[in-house]
């Protein structure tokens, strides 16, 4: 199945309206100016084999450099191309048809494509905590697949208490955790919550990505767990593409490694906070009655519920015709069901376009 | 299973011996001086598109020059994250448990990683005009996989009767076939041969590569081939990757469109051309009797042949305590037979340290 979020853009002209659909970081965040200068810093330092095929773990110097930001060893690092491979790569490994990965729900819809496509049983949990009372004992379960910080695309944080119950329950059916945290950085306000790899590293596998913290062009992510599991994916890698790209590796050990990553970092916390503040106060100001939306403490997304009954599928034409755009909050539902939320993105649309987007979403509604 | 030549590449410092093992492009062919000022005009002309998220499809200027370089329209392409990602991907979606993809041997092991990983039943035909005979009507043959050019890891090409044969097997079979091509362009003496895709376009994909005309720690490849195939690709790229490497992407787009690809690629031809010619030269004087080598017109390898009963897998610790280090070429064939064969490459080592390469491969045979 096609992506429905990437076939949006694949065929609308999002520039001619407010759109709050899709997850893309904003284009302010991106070091525009300090590429030319890194890219020659790289060949200068690197030479020529910031050109040449690398180690399919990725390179030496950017697992090094990730694993002091992050306190893990270098081995048990493996940069990806992307995060996204990361995902894709652990089902390849772990799972055989009809075997079960569990999601909370609503989750990432790029998640559930590479689940489908290796023919996975989905199963959700919409509250762990109650499920973890009533889960059988399945040794078909493979791993359980969240986002605890700022869900994609609830926007919402798993507390200490339900990381901990995803343990319980991991430990229960003896299965791998997928932690994947692409949006772990961007927090706006709030406290930090311990990482489900911090709490159980020797069955969680945590994703990381430069997407949000760097630039999403350079398709780079990385991948820690347990030794294991890293050899399968290594072996994978080789057969998947030999190795990530390298230039693009360089690039990203140099922003990081030179302080560029963390003061920019800051400036884009900033950005964003100041872009949620907006959206919720718009969203207070012009959402009718009987519409409720989450209050997300970081990431680039939050989630609306409408009254039982409507039907934002269904809605999605006349928005465009209006000149709105979102996301329909089924399609991160593996079962789309809840026809009545809609996901919104906050860090892409203009900001000056944001409350005219939100008026006419609210005049829809 | 992991790669043998990428393992050798990960435990043993190459640059201490003569190694023919490997098959890395030479670095003298990468575009050092370049890529700094490539960066600066790609951020120029394409501003922040060049960082953020792109199309699955690949970025459409790129797929348009590729379109106007070979002839090809450009919905028929997509951009991979690397030739092998458009070898695993055909067989993640081509391929079932169990099915047959029919291989020339030897051939490419990063693809009989793919096709094992799969779980296919690899067939190899030593002879594909013999075997268009015996051959079966066989459902289960998915596709059949060919290096027309410049053979990865002999050095041969194949005729055009060859190819007429090939694509005749595949029609007989009803199959696909999947040309390989990332050499192609590399030729150092001869004529060129029309490819399999020009001559039969609506069972071939054809999977071209940047790394041996640009530089691979890109990872950039391309695909074309007929439209359902591509549009299964394109369903899988999404939840693979998302998109290529875009920045990565801009910067071929600019090499190649600028002409400094063309010009570079004419120097790269008069490099690979002398070395390939003192290679065999050396050949001839120190190879002793007994011992066939293959004389590639192009591309990075060829190929030897030891007397019969000879083991270069046996040999091979001898070969790297001597100071020198080849891939033995029975992991290029399926069944793992022709233990008395070696893949030598010869774009790689230093010009300098070939004589004393052979000369010391010479001494241990």
């Amino acid at each position: 199945m096609r992506s429905p979020v990437r076939e949006i853009f694949r065929k609308v002209d999002l520039s001619a309206i407010c759109s709050f659909a899709g997850g893309y970081p904003s284009a302010e965040t991106f070091p525009m100016e300090e590429i030319p200068g890194l890219s020659a810093r790289v060949l200068e330092k690197y030479g020529s084999k910031a050109l040449q095929y690398g180690a399919t773990q990725g390179v030496p110097e950017l697992r090094q450099a990730l694993s002091e930001r992050y306190a893990v060893p270098p081995e048990n690092i493996q940069i990806t191309t992307s995060s996204q491979q990361g995902i894709d790569v652990l089902t390849r490994i772990l799972v055989d048809p009809g075997d079960v990965v569990l999601t909370t729900a609503p989750t990432y819809l790029g998640a559930l494509q590479s689940f489908r496509a290796y023919r996975a049983d989905v199963r959700c949990m919409e509250t762990i905590l109650d499920d973890m009372e009533t889960c059988p004992d399945d040794r078909r379960v493979k791993f359980i697949y969240v986002i605890p910080d700022f869900n994609n695309p609830s926007g919402e944080t798993m507390t200490l208490e339900q990381r901990q119950a995803v343990i319980s329950l991991a430990e229960k059916l003896d299965c791998i955790i997928v932690e994947d945290a692409p949006y772990r950085e961007l927090r706006y306000s709030g406290r930090s919550v311990t990482s489900i790899y911090d709490l159980a590293p020797e069955r969680t596998v945590h994703l990381g990505s430069f997407s949000k913290i760097f630039a999403p062009g350079f398709r780079l992510g990385w991948m820690t767990g347990p030794q294991e599991v890293l050899e399968q994916v290594y072996v994978c890698k080789q057969a998947l593409d030999l190795c990530p790209p390298v230039f693009d590796q360089y690039l990203a050990l140099e922003y990081l490694s030179s302080g560029a990553l963390d003061k920019n970092l800051q400036k884009t916390i900033d950005l964003y906070r100041r872009r949620r503040d907006l959206m919720l106060s718009l969203l207070d100001k012009y959402m009718p009655e009987g519409v409720s939306w989450t209050r997300p403490e970081g990431g680039l997304f939050l989630f609306l519920t409408l009254p039982e009954g409507m039907d934002t599928v269904a809605l999605y034409d006349r928005a465009l015709a209006a000149g709105v755009a979102y996301v329909a909050g089924s399609f991160f539902y593996p079962d789309g069901s809840h026809r009545n939320t809609m996901r919104l993105n906050f860090s892409f649309i203009d900001i000056n376009r944001m409350e005219e987007g939100v008026r006419l979403l609210a005049q829809l509604l």
